[in-house]
């Protein structure tokens, strides 16, 4: 995605784009909701850890960074947050997670989670001090987040346990569990909900439906969000799976509202007020 | 917020304005984070209820709407959600919340929720089937989500019981216990913590400098969002009051990300993708 | 309660007592569930702090403890816990509580609550240590939990501020906020809903009519527990309001569970293994 | 266990025995803790359901339906509780459960739990009308809760689609999805966390060695419960893994408490007054 928006930028983009990953509900699903327990399943499916009572930190509180807080959170664990945004650091406060840095909390957790989108956020110096036993992977969007190639120097010795897990030995003893190798934890080691898949892939379907359809020239040489009313429309072709039903606008609640009563139910000035971050620059 | 939006539309802002209302402190706030606690406090200075057990619709699934929700639903009460955007009810679904059409939950549930930012949300057809003793409460943007109108009608008796506390009796002895006359809870039955109104002032002061210290012509006679950059400032600013501790970017990651190691954090193109929706329309 | 046994243990008890404070639905109603909303109603009215990202330690995790705990979790404040059974410690680390000494903590916490049923467990020595504006209350079982009198010196300065609102002034300007002087939060700046009145009021009615209509004999001069029947009865009485439907066993079932169909639903030998510890002894 | 109360009973128990399952940290970890962890752990390996907006009833709402319904909400699903005990019942709807009987729902839930220690509780009647796609298992205490035998009629067809998963599917071609063949899904479908089984088996070890060690004639031929003191200890040993710290009594507190600096720390009055119902009898 980032490519793309650079090529846009450097005018070498050669046909119009749609950023199916920022639509709303693609947003949602893959990162807060998917991830909300996919950090439990793939945890669980590699390492059997229980969760109550165990010290997490979580490096990121964007989207995915605030599913797996709130999972853990809610199965008992008593979890860390780090961030650079102060905005997404607030939120995590009032979200009753302390904010540190990876230093203060480093020696003592059991269980460090990156999703940060960033590099290097876990390198070799905090990996010297995790506790024995530290369990390490990666939520984010590559496999830089974790420094794993530190790692391999002539005094660390390596166990494959099993697939997916590795021990990480030092010289004194301790070792650490490495997940993935620093992969994508929720690729690798969980599974995605044929729910998930159905929202992506709906999205995904319209959105090349769209610029299949659209009139010439209605998209330029550039990246485009999907429009906010097909956005809508994968919603609300979700919703019966839940047996949830929608209120109607009344035509005097249409008018007094300014809107149409098939939506988009976002004001046309919303559009220009771009400013609400839902997902922080924290994480992919 | 609104008539700002249509003067400008129309031509007849005669100022800059700056749209403090939407900067994601204030919004997270004012909304989320203070109607979380106030839906509580409101509900019981004005009646003492007992939440726990409690079967509660809430109407609208914004900000407002989400923070009363979690708030009743963490203290034991079964919390229904109506809503008329397919993006907010499936979030509803995967908050947890069943979403239903009023119709179907109003004859059963001891407390209502106004959250949406329109109007006759709750009509008499709705006040007429409500069960003895509900109560009904506005948490939206205005007196008009509940058409207390409507009771004002012969057969109806109203019983001031107590402030912001009134019974309405119909003929055959049913009783409904209205909040604030329809008005806004939080603003009439609750508090509003100093720690929120520091954001808020913050927020306007700041906003107030830049427009003051803005170079001729940097903004013009049009509603402006507050800089992002001074959004991070006001955030950064409080955060020493939860004893949080920012990580800083290093040089090769601030590089990685294509960011100022001091922000803003969110990066520019996000600027261009606004289809982000933190706020529904459903409410203000 | 803790008279009537020592009456009964010295056999100077005259007539037989009901200890209906050990019921469980009286336990359960006037202790967890209550205390869950009242610690919330008691703080917001007396000082109107905002529970988001507050930084709160809990002394003593019995039934009023994990009630207070997990209403401010649930809204966002950081908990830590006092304990001195080591039972109701694990119980807490499970439910993702830190387990602290008061010392560790009594520095950075910006409220401190008691609810151990013990005494002196918020000394001097912890009053002097406190951050300024730190709020200081009881939800235990007596006004000794917080050793208010050691604040009685004349290098201290109180002013009322308020009913039930105390600031306490040390000589560098810090100052406390003491709430009720350390007698009980809930009693004294909370309300109890009408709901757990009715619980409590019904409990001591069956009490008094059992004793009443006994046979001669059936009670001599000690202390018993309501008997398991009627506590059920009790709670079957109050499920109504919940719209709530019991599952009636089948004969089959029954038998196989050894079990009159009306209940007592806890088997006898269930009586005679009493080391389930519902309340544990931190607390009242 | 029953079988060991029955023979107990019936004079014929010939050694004294411990009934460790009923000590409070087996209790709570084997089943409220465990369970808790382990129902989210069994779903997703067997079938890789999402939670979220996922409706689901839990027959029992004892310390395994409790861990049930914590972890279900707490991860999104709207969950319903089938209860025979009223007192249990209360407890499900302060904690914001609705209280049904099962043919209220079960046409339209995605997943039925049986956590009851009741024979019978999903019989075909329910099998019948459950919706396509219905997944149903059983935490509770042996492969009696789901009728399973009467699945095994000529009209409905059978297909292990995978170890632990069978498709059972009725002429109109509804199917659903039963887990482990209606045996224990956490025995089968999960796995046991070794901090569980650490508590588990210490508290075996510390009955044994009470039992070897103990006096001729301090056990007679009955079942005893562990210790209390004992229990405490299995919950001391477990605590540093926490990195949580008791706080001890005062010489002066515990003359006010009248207990020993050491524990137990439940008075010896406790013992007596048992009827608190830590487990409710619908589950083992």
């Amino acid at each position: 995605l980032k490519i793309l928006y650079q090529l846009s930028k450097a005018g070498k983009l050669c046909v119009p784009a749609m950023n199916v990953n920022d639509s709303v509900t693609k947003q949602k699903f893959d990162n807060l909701y998917c991830c909300r327990e996919s950090i439990l399943d793939g945890l669980k499916r590699t390492t059997d850890v229980m969760f109550g009572g165990k010290q997490v930190v979580v490096c990121g509180y964007g989207e995915v960074g605030k599913g797996c807080c709130a999972a853990l959170k809610a199965l008992g664990s008593i979890v860390y947050v780090t961030e650079i945004d102060p905005i997404c650091a607030l939120q995590a406060c009032m979200d009753g997670f302390r904010v540190v840095k990876l230093s203060q909390v480093i020696r003592h957790v059991d269980i460090v989670i990156t999703c940060t989108g960033n590099k290097n956020v876990v390198g070799r110096e905090y990996l010297d001090r995790m506790k024995n036993g530290c369990i390490v992977c990666n939520m984010g969007h590559s496999n830089t987040e974790i420094d794993v190639a530190s790692l391999h120097t002539p005094e660390l010795t390596w166990e494959h346990v099993r697939p997916q897990v590795d021990h990480v030995i030092w010289p004194d003893g301790k070792k650490i569990i490495l997940l993935a190798e620093g992969r994508l934890l929720n690729l690798s080691c969980s599974t995605v909900p044929t729910f998930v898949l159905s929202i992506t892939a709906t999205t995904q379907a319209l959105a090349l439906i769209e610029l299949y359809n659209a009139t010439e020239g209605r998209y330029k040489q550039d990246v485009y969000l999907l429009p906010k009313k097909m956005d809508e429309y994968v919603a609300s072709l979700h919703l019966p799976a839940f047996d949830a039903h929608l209120t109607e606008l009344t035509d005097e609640q249409a008018k007094y509202l300014n809107l149409n009563k098939n939506g988009p139910f976002k004001p046309n000035y919303y559009r220009h007020v771009s400013a609400q971050r839902k997902t922080c620059i924290s994480h992919n």
